[in-house]
This record gives C-alpha cells, sequence and structure tokens, in this order.
C-alpha cells in the first residue's frame, strides 16, 4: 500500500458541505465514487484536512488516501479528472510516507472571506462572494482586523453548535482585509479554527465597519469569551478554504 | 407612454439564449415575466439590440420598452431586481426619446471571449471560460488577430445555419488578444456580427495558434468568402456581449 496526498479545488454550490452526511451529495462521497472506480469496486476512504459546511468552497483542500494501485505519480490527476465532476477538481496527487496524516499533520489553514459591499450585484461572482451592500468604514476594519492576529481564545468567534471537546485557544498568524475591485477580501491563516470562526469573524468586521458595533469589539470579545459581543454568522457561500500548509 | 432602455447583465448557463423560442428558457420571457408583475399582469413586449445564442453571457445586454407606469428613473433597477432570477440582473435603466430602437440604433457591438489554454482546470470559471488546453503560440496569434481589423465581407466568420438575407459586409473597429493570468481574452468590437461570427474568428485564432493553420489564414478567409478556410466554432460558453454603443 502507498500513500497519496491530493489537494483539491471544488465549488461548493452544489453540495452538502465537504463530508459525507446521510443527507445531501458531499464532495467526500464523490471523491470516494471516483477512486472506487478506479480501485475496480473496492472502497477507499479518504482523509481531509477537515470538513467544510455547506456552500463552502476550495481552492486548496487537502486529503490523502493508501493505495494498492500502481499508479505513477503524474497520472492521478488525469486519472481522477476524468472520473469526477465539472466542479471538483483534484489539481495534485502526490506519493508521502506512510506516517502522513491529512487531517493530525496540518500546521496551519488559510481561508479567505469575499463581500461585494455595493449596491449592483456581480451575477458572475453570485455564488462565490457574499453580497452584502453597505456603506463601511474600510480604513476602521482594516484596523480592527490586525486584532486578530496571535493566541487567543476565540470561544467568542465560535459557532454554539460546536461539539469541540478541548479548548479553543489558536493562533491567527496573518489577518488583513484588501479592497480587490468592487469587493473586500479577508485573508485569515492560523494553525486551527473553531466551526463558524471565519465567518463569526467576518461578520463581526462588517459590524464594525457599519459602525454597528465599536472598535474594541475584538479584544472585548476575546477576553470575555462572549459569542454575542461578537457579530453574525456571514452565510457560507463567500468562504473559500485556500491552502492548507504541512 | 414613455420608452425605457435598459442594461442587462446575465450569466447564461441556464438559458437556451436570449430570445423567446417554444423551448426551452430564454432570458427575455424572464424579463419579460419580470415587467408583466410590475404592470399588473398586462403584456410588456422588449425589445433588445439583437439575440445572444444557448450558454452565451452578457455583461450589457441593452433592451427597450414602452410603460404606462410613472415610475421615477432610478426605481425601475431596484423594483426589476426583486422580480428576476439571481442570474439576471438590470443594472441600469433610464428613460429614453420614444424614437429609440435597442435594435436598430446599434452603432457598435463589443463581444470578448475567454480561453484557458493551460492543462489544469479552474472550477470556478467552468461557465464562463472555454477550457482548451493546447500549446499555443500566443504572438502569432496576436499577429493575426489584427487583420480582421477594417471593412471586410465575413461570409467565412458566418455559420451556414444563417439566415441572413443582406450582405455580409461588417466593419471591425478593435481586435485585440491578451493575456490575463492563465487566460486568454479575445475583445472584438464592431458595428455588426454574423450567426456565430465572433466564436468562428476565435477557433481561427487557435487554430493559428497552434500551428494548425497559416499566419495569412484570416485574410485568404476573407478574400474567398470561404467558410471552409476558417476555423471551428468555438463554444457559447466562453462568449460574452460586453457593450453595445448608440
Amino acid at each position: 500500500m502507498k500513500r497519496v496526498k491530493c489537494t483539491v479545488e471544488y465549488d461548493g454550490t452544489g453540495y452538502s458541505g465537504f463530508q459525507i452526511q446521510p443527507n445531501g451529495k458531499t464532495v467526500q462521497e464523490e471523491l470516494e465514487k471516483a477512486l472506487r472506480t478506479m480501485h475496480k469496486g473496492e472502497h477507499v476512504r479518504i482523509i481531509a484536512s477537515g470538513r467544510t459546511d455547506a456552500g463552502v468552497h476550495a481552492k486548496g483542500q487537502v486529503f490523502h488516501f493508501d493505495t494498492s494501485l500502481a499508479v505513477p505519480e503524474n497520472r492521478w490527476v488525469r486519472a481522477l479528472e476524468t472520473l469526477l465532476p465539472s466542479d471538483i477538481y483534484v489539481k495534485q496527487a502526490e506519493y508521502v510516507e506512510e506516517s502522513f496524516h491529512a487531517q493530525f499533520d496540518v500546521k496551519e489553514k488559510e481561508y479567505r472571506y469575499y463581500v461585494r459591499p455595493v449596491r449592483s450585484r456581480d451575477v458572475f461572482r453570485r455564488r462565490t462572494v457574499y453580497h452584502h451592500p453597505r456603506n463601511l468604514d474600510i480604513e476602521k476594519m482594516q484596523e480592527a482586523v490586525k486584532q486578530f492576529l496571535g493566541t487567543h481564545d476565540f470561544t467568542a468567534f465560535c459557532s454554539a453548535k460546536t461539539t469541540l471537546k478541548g479548548n479553543k485557544i489558536r493562533t491567527v498568524s496573518r489577518a488583513e482585509l484588501n479592497v480587490t475591485g468592487e469587493e473586500l477580501e479577508f485573508i485569515v491563516r492560523g494553525n486551527g479554527f473553531l466551526y463558524n470562526m471565519v465567518r463569526i469573524m467576518m461578520g463581526t468586521l462588517l459590524e464594525i465597519g457599519e459602525g454597528k458595533k465599536e472598535i474594541d469589539t475584538i479584544p472585548r470579545a476575546l477576553a470575555e469569551h462572549n459569542r454575542r459581543l461578537a457579530g453574525f454568522t456571514t452565510p457560507g457561500h463567500g468562504l473559500f478554504l485556500w491552502e492548507v500548509s504541512y
């Protein structure tokens, strides 16, 4: 058996999330179906870096699986391309040590979230950008976004629906807000993310930008571990799992 | 009655083209349905600058209609927004002279066509860019594209399925091929376009880039009025009606 590490891009619009579940189509299901075909009906279980929610996209999700096939490293991408639907693309595949684990070995993840704050729509970006037409104080948001940097207890930025048992202390190594044309791009990188964390961070930044929340909201919410001090949860369709590093 | 001129953007993916037809959903149908609702069930006929084919998109299609409603000019956009599906967006509406005609008064149209010539896919652009992974001589294509400029008989660049009775002489005032990231962008502007003209121009440029056709293909095809000398018809989904000027 050899272990294969894959990087996959997907448009999450048509899926109930990454991870297999009783109801609704999932990305994992499509990937395992393609691998099962390649393996002549044998079930191949994949392990991803983590799940993504319904409607959330990925530019660089990572997963691994074990195979008994003698496929040359450079043939996996093309073989999977012919078996996968057009909204899922395995862009890279390589053989790795058997000790490699796509979930446990994650060093950092990077997410990006896109917002269109202007009145007009962009029909071509409607599935990948959150349309939220408001007057925003961008400079204030760019000031506030830096407050996420560093090691904090992110309880205030975690959905109550979490099933996490361990602590909620995470380290954010990159947090920036860029203006790209008519859109805002929120980039956040860290050693771990809680349930809905990026979407609550984004909602908090938007409420600060709108003047609904004060500039000290983020440090207060972090210090008080209070979900109600943070902002709303923005929708999944503006979110991309951008990169996973090991 | 007052005449309204509208500029509309649409994602053509889900439509059998712009113009109403017996089978399949059309953009015109959706627009007329929204206007009928605004006009309390009264049918409102729209006249567009021209049709677009199945799967073809628009950034700036233009149409006009006549109304008896006393809607302030700046309220049309929002009113239509609430009535239209998310893949159609009327971005501008203004009252014009009753003599204005969206089809007959067109001075020029601009189309853009997008190609991804590299091996890797981009799932987020799969509906709006033609994936055609080939080794292309871009400089040769940029040389060739200029040969479309000027006034020519474009018979060789017109589908045999055309029902056009008049002559096929058209003037192209802008023709360029740009490299934008991993994509090619073909921009063409002119006083009129024949059936499938832009898609055949694009196919011809690609065949020249691949070395399947000589650099003098375009002037020869134009001079000989021979459809077979020109290239293949690229698919509709890479094409955008970008702008209509009056």
